[in-house]
């Protein structure tokens, strides 16, 4: 690259977290990435630096306005020790999507993908291993302004932290039970749906908490204007098999276009699988399920992959899907995709790209 | 009061802004007051510290799903060199409902204003002698856990910061042009429009750069379901006089319920002028303009007090309100408010609180 980036080392080396037992979110490496924005000078300074707080202004913006932007992605390592990443370039477009909606401005994509690059290869022991766990990659920006104005913030961070994370699916796949949520909005059109921002975050936990007292592990969320139109699942994309078709919620701009879910569509097309993206009613939902033609139905993100859902309760209707297992092309989605990612079959795709 | 409110003193006191020219937000005072939070442990350690940053793990929760709520409100110095609050009590309560919405831990509203007059009594300095200019309080939590779990925090920071501020109105007031927005939604039924929280902010810029765009100095919210009835006017609330009843969008869930609004809905009671809270459509508005009947329009917030709307755009559609002046309701509200604030007049209604 261009760009030098300066790397400053870390003397004291943390140890590894237990393989077997990884907590989250919760573990984190040696050094993180940062840069930093000034209107009238651009992103400058990028730097990999020891891993440490970060120090702000009590009035920077970002903890007044939520000017902020966020990516998730992971990196795995191979049988070989390569060490993989799966469309990174599709994470920093969304990332600089969801800047353009909060008025963030953008960062060349090439020059963030090789500045994580740089960042994994100064980790790159901390890719896990064991199979099933990964390092999860969290880019993400922040208003530092100190001011209270309400309007963009002249200066920000762009910030990458690694933290090492297990299986989601440690005693084999688990089919969730989803609770539809009719009360709370995640997004609506016109609003923030689109883009990964903080705000559409917390505001999600009071529906989780109810879904969670019900006994369901996750929300059905729907759109915000008639309360009728499937969105997503938790923070999945979610898809449907209706009597061989495979139906997902058309982007309507209060969906995030999710990168598993895009890779899933054009996985099932070269499989000649129909899949259709389109507005989805829960009534049309449950009508099909009535007469037994909803033959499955799976979330996808980047953190379970695929997450089949074997119950969704909607209010006094409850659906089954599949005797509440997983189905057999949420499987071979699942090994198809896991695969790949993982180097353990081959990419027809060239969605993997190698950190050397 | 009962807890003990630790003090460390700054050694450095910086010099007060010039009273003729602060920039809003950009100038803080020597302290500030910051109390923890842990679950199993509640609120503790209230402190008066030295105005200085703050420090947080890159993967506390505030940085990446947007925990968080604030506050706003301002203390007035009286020609008699008392210090006065205008119903204080009024942000603590709201605070505690934003805090519901985004699953934050309440905070004791008596201990809290407690806390923020403490703080006061150190800084009462920093309160402006120069009429029209006042001192902004900005109360804030933020959710500081380090955990990229999607979950509620363990652990928050209760935040006051102070900030001497000029007039809102330099040269007399002006009427504000506003733009009606129909693309972007700032809040929906479900979602977080009820809430002071970060969110809500940095989503509404975009809206804020058309309307700048388009030489508009703020937005029209339309509601977030229909987009066809009135919600609020940038960060205010807005009322009309069509034919000498006063109209304001009712409470609804996605509309801020504003402590200004509040008070000139009991005044204008208690003048015996007719005021409606009740869903107001644009289509409406402008048909009671085409007949001549709308007599003022303002919008209402801690900031501006009574911001008078001299003409609306919507769309082809432009109304401009009492010849782009502002309205003789408008003027005697804005007197009262501000009187009472500032202590220039009676306060009937004992809204105001004395720091001593
Ligand atoms: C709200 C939401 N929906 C869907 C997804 C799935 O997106 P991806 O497949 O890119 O991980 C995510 C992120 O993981 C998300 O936060
Ligand atoms: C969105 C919004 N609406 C209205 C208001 C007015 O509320 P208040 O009168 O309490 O200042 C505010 C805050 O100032 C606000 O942020």
């Amino acid at each position: 690259m261009t760009t030098t980036v300066h790397f400053l080392e870390n003397s004291v080396k943390k140890p590894k977290p237990n393989a077997d037992q990884i907590a989250f979110g919760k573990h984190f490496t040696d050094h993180m990435f940062v840069m930093d924005y000034e209107t009238g000078k651009g992103w400058f300074d990028p730097r990999i630096v020891p891993y440490e707080p970060i120090t702000l202004d009590p009035a920077a913006m970002i903890f007044h306005y939520g000017q902020t932007v966020f990516e998730g992605l992971k990196a795995y390592r191979t049988k070989e020790d390569r060490i993989l990443l799966f469309r990174p370039e599709e994470n920093f477009k969304r990332l600089n999507l969801s800047s353009e909606r909060l008025s963030i401005p953008e960062i060349d994509q090439n020059l963030a993908l090789d500045c994580l690059k740089e960042l994994l290869e100064v980790e790159k022991d901390w890719v896990p291993t064991k199979e099933g766990n990964s390092l999860y990659i969290r880019p993400f920006v922040i208003a530092t302004e100190p001011n209270l104005s309400l309007a963009p913030s002249q200066t920000y961070q762009f910030i990458i932290i690694l933290s090492p994370v297990g299986s989601y699916y440690k005693e084999g796949i688990q089919p969730v039970r989803i609770h539809v949520e009719e009360e709370y909005t995640r997004a609506v059109r016109g609003g923030t749906g689109r883009a990964k921002t903080a705000g559409n975050y917390a505001a999600a936990y009071k529906a989780q908490e109810k879904a969670t007292k019900e006994g369901y592990s996750q929300v059905l969320w729907l759109d915000g204007v008639e309360k009728k139109y499937i969105e997503e699942v938790g923070s999945m994309n979610v898809f449907f098999k209706v009597n061989g078709e495979v139906i997902t919620p058309e982007l309507n701009g209060s969906i995030l276009e999710g990168i598993t879910r895009k890779s899933i569509i054009e996985v099932l097309k070269d499989w000649n699988v129909p899949v259709k993206e389109r507005k989805i009613s829960l009534e049309e939902l449950y009508d099909a399920y009535s007469k037994g033609q909803v033959e499955e139905a799976f979330g996808t993100g980047t953190a379970a992959v695929i997450s089949p859902v074997g119950e969704l309760n909607w209010g006094e209707k409850k659906m089954i899907f599949n005797d509440g297992q997983i189905g057999d092309l949420s499987q071979r989605l699942y090994d198809t995709l896991t695969g790949i990612q993982t180097g353990e079959i081959e990419d027809p795709y060239n969605w993997t790209v190698e950190v050397k």
